[in-house]
Formats: C-alpha cells, sequence, structure tokens
C-alpha cells in the first residue's frame, strides 16, 4: 500500500498539532486503513504533491489525492463502505456538518486565542515567519495583541463545551454507542491544545474530560501516543 | 383517533410559544400523524393527565402518555418505523443530542435574556405571578434585571447560529436533503422568539433566515400558521 497523509509540524517534526489532520488521521485508523504520516512545516505545504493544496490534511490513496477533512472522510466513507462507518447513515452525515460547525465557529475561535502564542513557540524560524504575517493579517492585530485575550477565553472556554457535555449525559460518545467522525471533530480542537499548550482546559471530574481521554485510548492510542505540551 | 399535545400557551390560547412543544408539533407532523393540540396555560399544567408532568410538551397517543421533547421524538420513531425517519438513521439520532445540547446551552440562554419580558406580558395574570417568581428564583434576580442583558444578547445573537449558517452552505436543511428532528430542534428556538416578540433576530439575506422560512412552510405551513407577534 502507499497512502499518505500529510500533516502539520513543529519545529520538531513529531510535534504534530494540526485539529484537521487529527481529524483524519483518526478517520483512517477508524476505517482501519494504514497509512504513512508525512511531517510537514508550514512553509512546506506548498510543495506538497506538486502544489496540490494550499492547506493540509491532503491524503495520497494509492494515486488519489484527496483534500480538506470533511471531504476526507466523505471520500473514506464511499471509497471504503465495507469498513466501519464514520457517519452512522445519512442523517449522521448531514448533522456532522453542524458538529463542524459546532467546532469551528464556537471552540475554534477561542482556542485560536488561547493557543497562538503556544503554537508560535513551536514551530521553526521560517515558519514563525509565515505564521506571525498570515495570522497578524488574519486577526488585524499583532500575536501578542491575540494572546492578550487568552485568559479570558480560557475562563469561558468550559461553557463552549456545554453541547457536548449535554449529549454525554445519554451516551458515552457523540456518535452513540461508539464513535463517530463527528467525535473526531470534536477531539481534533481539543487534541490540538492538548499537543500545541501546556495550558489545561479540563477539569477532572468533567464528563468532556472522561469522553476525551476515551478518545485518547482509541485505536489503540493513537491520540496518547502524540506527546502532550 | 385520539392523539393529544398538550402545549403552552399565553392569555390568548392560540399563541402557543414553548419551543419544546414546537419540536414536537413538528415532528408529529413529519410522521404524518394528525393530533390535536391543547393549549395549557403554566398553572394548568399540573393537571395535564392527572398530573403526569410538571412541563409540556405531553402528548397522550391512544392512552400512550410520554413527556420530555427528545423522549417523544424517540418514541414516535420507534412507535411509526414505516413513516418517515426524524432521524435519518443511528448516527443522527445520536447527534441530534449534540444538536439539542446547543440548542439548548448556547441559543436558549440568550434567547430567555431576549424574551424574558415579552414572554412575561403575553402570559394571563396567575401565570405572570407563577412565571415571575420561578424565574426569579431561577436566575437569582428579577425579570427586569435579567432583562436589562437583552440589547447586548441581541446584538450578539447571530454569531451563535454560526454553526448552523456553517452547515447550510453544503445543504439546505441540516437534516441534509430534508429536514430532520435536529431541524425542528433549532425552528423551535426560533419560533419561539417568532411568537413570542416583535424584536427582529434574523436578518434577510442570512442564509439561517432562508433555511427558517423553507421551516414555516413545511407541512402545509404549520410554523407560519401561527401569528407571529
Amino acid at each position: 500500500m502507499t497512502r499518505l497523509l500529510y500533516s502539520l509540524c513543529g519545529a520538531d517534526a513529531d510535534c504534530r498539532f494540526s485539529p484537521h489532520v487529527w481529524k483524519v488521521a483518526m478517520a483512517l485508523s477508524h476505517k482501519r486503513l494504514d497509512f504513512q504520516e508525512v511531517p510537514t512545516p508550514f512553509t512546506s505545504i506548498r510543495s506538497v504533491e506538486i502544489g496540490f493544496s494550499p492547506t493540509v490534511p491532503v491524503i495520497n490513496d494509492n494515486g488519489e489525492l484527496v483534500r480538506e477533512s470533511f471531504d476526507i472522510a466523505l471520500y473514506l466513507e464511499e471509497r471504503y463502505p465495507e469498513r466501519p462507518s464514520l457517519f452512522g447513515g445519512e442523517g449522521g452525515k448531514a448533522l456532522s456538518r453542524a458538529i463542524e460547525g459546532y467546532s469551528q465557529f464556537i471552540l475554534h475561535p477561542a482556542l485560536a486565542k488561547i493557543l497562538i502564542m503556544d503554537i508560535h513557540d513551536l514551530l521553526a524560524p521560517a515558519d514563525q515567519t509565515y505564521f506571525r504575517s498570515s495570522r497578524e493579517a488574519r486577526f488585524g492585530k499583532t500575536l501578542e495583541d491575540v494572546a492578550a485575550a487568552a485568559d479570558e477565553e480560557l475562563a469561558g472556554f468550559s461553557s463552549k463545551l456545554e453541547p457536548l457535555r449535554h449529549a454525554l449525559k445519554f451516551q458515552p460518545w457523540l456518535g452513540g454507542d461508539g464513535p463517530l467522525f463527528a467525535d473526531y471533530i470534536v477531539f481534533g480542537a481539543l487534541q490540538w491544545a492538548r499537543v500545541a499548550s501546556p495550558k489545561s482546559l479540563l477539569a477532572a471530574g468533567d464528563p468532556v474530560h472522561d469522553w476525551f481521554e476515551r478518545c485518547l485510548d482509541l485505536h489503540d492510542g493513537q491520540g496518547r501516543a502524540a506527546k502532550a505540551a
């Protein structure tokens, strides 16, 4: 087999922190598909597969190139229908888009502010330069000014997890009795924080903490094998 | 048939504003099940079906009593499996709990502050007394002090709809090609506002506005038949 997952990395190639790549790494394992991860610094993404994508994740599945985490999950579900489902049916597939929206528009904006200096600091020098200029353009302020909101965002972060906490009153996974891609979407956000930053986001005894620990154990401890910051 | 839906009403029995009842009314119609709505003021809920439930919705489906909107949807799906599905499979059923969590913990707290005085004002006098004492105990402040945050919550409300807006980039309904119970969950929150308050929450041109209009047209215009405040 040749199945490659291009992932984002820091100055240490073992530091793989992209939330979107984590979704795909978990989805590939969920489908019981072997893959080789290709750690890629920010400034090398443009040379991945001859400029196929401005962002990672990208997968090369025996010559088939696919980008964007949700599109990769859809591709895997269609290409490998006989393997464990990532969506649990058409309803689950559609509602996973709303979970993606929740993660990207409720959790990610807070996490971006909480993590921004930690992410900067784990990058190699050339990537730090790229990260600073691209993020300062996106936010319209310096990294340091974005990070000034980190403590306030950290204090308010737990309440943003209430939708997840609510679902976990009724079932062990967002997906019900077992994990689905929706679990990996939210896991990706929290694993981003775990790998990039020493800041603690989840209190012991929080059902979300327990769910995250279960996620870390999935697929022979794939998530836990990544070193926490 | 005898199929009853006990719903909350204002001084005007036609003013039916409960978000949780709207979810069930739409779910019954989705299943093509006829029902008769029994408008119930707050202070009469305790006498519904001999004290079956402290809250509405309650359904009496030919003698079978069920309460709580999500439990009613689960009951309908199991009892009438040959009719259009409310969940689109097991994945959709599980993820609907997270959508419920999003609605109840991201949207409802804001709406409660935005709508609280309008809801008070549409109630009959005895219900106003009950509403004031129960809500002031819940919030730990007067209705008027809760309502002091209404303008700020209204200004920030649109951003809380981003998860929905994101999903609607890819599909016309949260449920995909057609509505599912997840659509009715969020519809219930916005219909609550539409029926109880003249405040405008959705701007023309917003994809969520267009989706809400489509929801109002469903089931022969069931939602639109309720008069907007």
